[in-house]
């Protein structure tokens, strides 16, 4: 293979993937937005911020230059704060490679625009769609730096560019499965946010291991009845980006949207739990987003709805379990 | 309604959905092996095996008379243990009134003919298909019990017996959803067990949340192939009977098949596994009937091959993990 990889954004995702690059064999430079991080990267090969319990392997440099990281980059991995995506991209764009393939490790949905991370690429970096390569799966960071055996997708409509991204993270440790269903896999990763928050707040209302099956189950398929409407494969939602990356989320007790929803479930008001866990949760903004998306293509997502209401109108949560088990029964199909 | 419903079995699931029935409006019979339980029940409104703490609506009654409990029945449940059911109902088919529905609650392969529960009722009740009706999800008894809120599927081929079926167990605590699935119902339900088992022995052997995802994630894609072999839809798999009902299993550290995999995982045979849990869980039973199943119609179950190598073969769960992730890279698909 020829050309080095880019990995633009050294949080706990970005660090992990460029050391699964190096293991695979791929020389890797490391954008961090400070010029401390990436020197400390070179000098002690470790991320004093993220994960600084993984020693990074030699093929691994970093740079505070994004133009040095993406001068002749084969791959460039995009692991950014996703409302941030389309400001850093428009800048670094000009110094792209012709036939740079651009691999999105975010997960989100744009504000305001109601954008996937894909389109924001395109958009932003003015390139074919074909050039885009998601990656998406059951991939907690930590997990991944102490190679514990994970799965992933790369999703993509341009096969080689699948292929080559696939050879180019394949470890003793991770398997990653392709997948042409770009939306699919981006949904998946979008609104298992939100879910995760629901998951959060019926934990910490005292609910167990039912309630939370079916609401990981009835919101992976609301999810997946939005991913049709915009043209996804609802067997997506059933696979590593869908399902596994929700069941790892729900599942991690420091999974950051699921703390949130406890923070919700035991009755903290939004600014309460923001001060409670110092940050936003990414299924907070998510929820806005993904109902807004719902509600133009007439798809109906009440789960997504009763945590924009937990969220953002200060809604009980007593009122809202009871608002989702007093709907009419219904069959169980997608349509 | 006319007619009163009959349970056949007190175990814990049969006692649970006895609450359910009565709850929601229904007169219910249970029967139970036993006179001596009947008896309690009748006087006490309580099973002093299963679910003692549950105190048993009005409506409920109990008899250890399996003629008495059949006879009138517009409901007839099935809920005892999977391979004693073909030798049960051969004796009581002859008390089942002619339009009488059959209820099946019991998740397994019968091992020998590798039949699913609804297939041996057909057989040795002999009724057509469309009598039988298959409730499955993610409906742990306990919490049923305490009425947590949930949801379960109402699978059959006959929605006047669907819909039957889905108003005799609709309560504010639990909503049925309706489904014409029944093969990929049951599927969902058997194979879970397995996959279970898989999930405690990775616990045991301290992998974390990215490996079990991925072991629940492709557990379910390779049931949706062999489900999809035998005619069941694949989306099925993505719903309650199949993601929900597993990873509720998966999740509780009281589920028994989970259990059962943890002793494993540490390094226990079979035998020791069994003596430490005074039981065989019906995973390890499963795994072998459902790797026969796949056998028979060329389908490839590598995770379920290897429970039934650490089951029955005495492999080390070492070599198993290394070879499911030394597979080759593939697409995500089912096909």
């Amino acid at each position: 293979m020829s050309g080095h990889v880019a990995v633009l954004g050294a949080g706990s995702w970005g660090t992990a993937f460029a050391k699964i690059l190096a293991d695979a064999g791929r020389d890797v430079t490391i954008w961090a937005r400070r010029e401390s991080v990436a020197e400390a990267i070179r000098s002690t090969r470790r991320n004093p911020d993220y994960l600084p319990e993984l020693r990074l392997p030699e093929r691994v440099t970093a740079t505070g230059d994004a133009a040095k990281a993406i001068s002749g980059a084969e791959l460039v991995v995009l692991s950014v704060p996703s409302q941030t995506l389309r400001g850093n991209l428009a800048e670094w764009a000009v110094h792209l490679a012709p036939d740079a393939t651009l691999v999105s490790l975010m997960k989100g949905i744009e504000l305001g625009t109601t954008r996937r991370m894909s389109e924001v690429i395109v958009e932003a970096a003015r390139v074919t769609p074909d050039r885009v390569v998601v990656v998406s799966g059951p991939n907690l960071a930590p997990e991944i730096a102490a190679e514990q055996p994970a799965a992933t997708v790369v999703a993509g409509t341009d096969s080689r560019r699948t292929a080559l991204v696939q050879s180019s993270i394949r470890t003793s440790y991770l398997r990653p499965y392709t997948n042409d269903d770009v939306i699919g896999c981006e949904l998946g990763g979008a609104v298992k946010n939100v879910i995760a928050l629901a998951y959060g707040i019926a934990t910490a209302m005292g609910f167990g291991d039912n309630t939370r099956a079916m609401l990981m189950t009835r919101g992976l398929a609301e999810t997946a009845r939005l991913g049709v409407a915009l043209g996804a494969d609802p067997i997506t939602f059933a696979g590593l980006a869908g399902m596994g990356d929700l069941v790892a989320s729900c599942s991690s007790p420091l999974a950051r949207n699921r703390t949130f929803g406890e923070h919700l479930g035991r009755g903290a008001t939004l600014e309460q739990a923001q001060r409670a866990t110092r940050q936003t949760a990414e299924g907070v903004k998510s929820a806005l987003a993904v109902r807004d998306l719902a509600r133009a293509h007439g798809v109906e997502m009440p789960i997504t709805e009763q945590v924009e209401r937990i969220c953002h109108e200060g809604m009980n949560p007593r009122l809202a379990v009871d608002a989702l088990m007093s709907r009419t029964a219904k069959p169980e199909s997608y349509e």
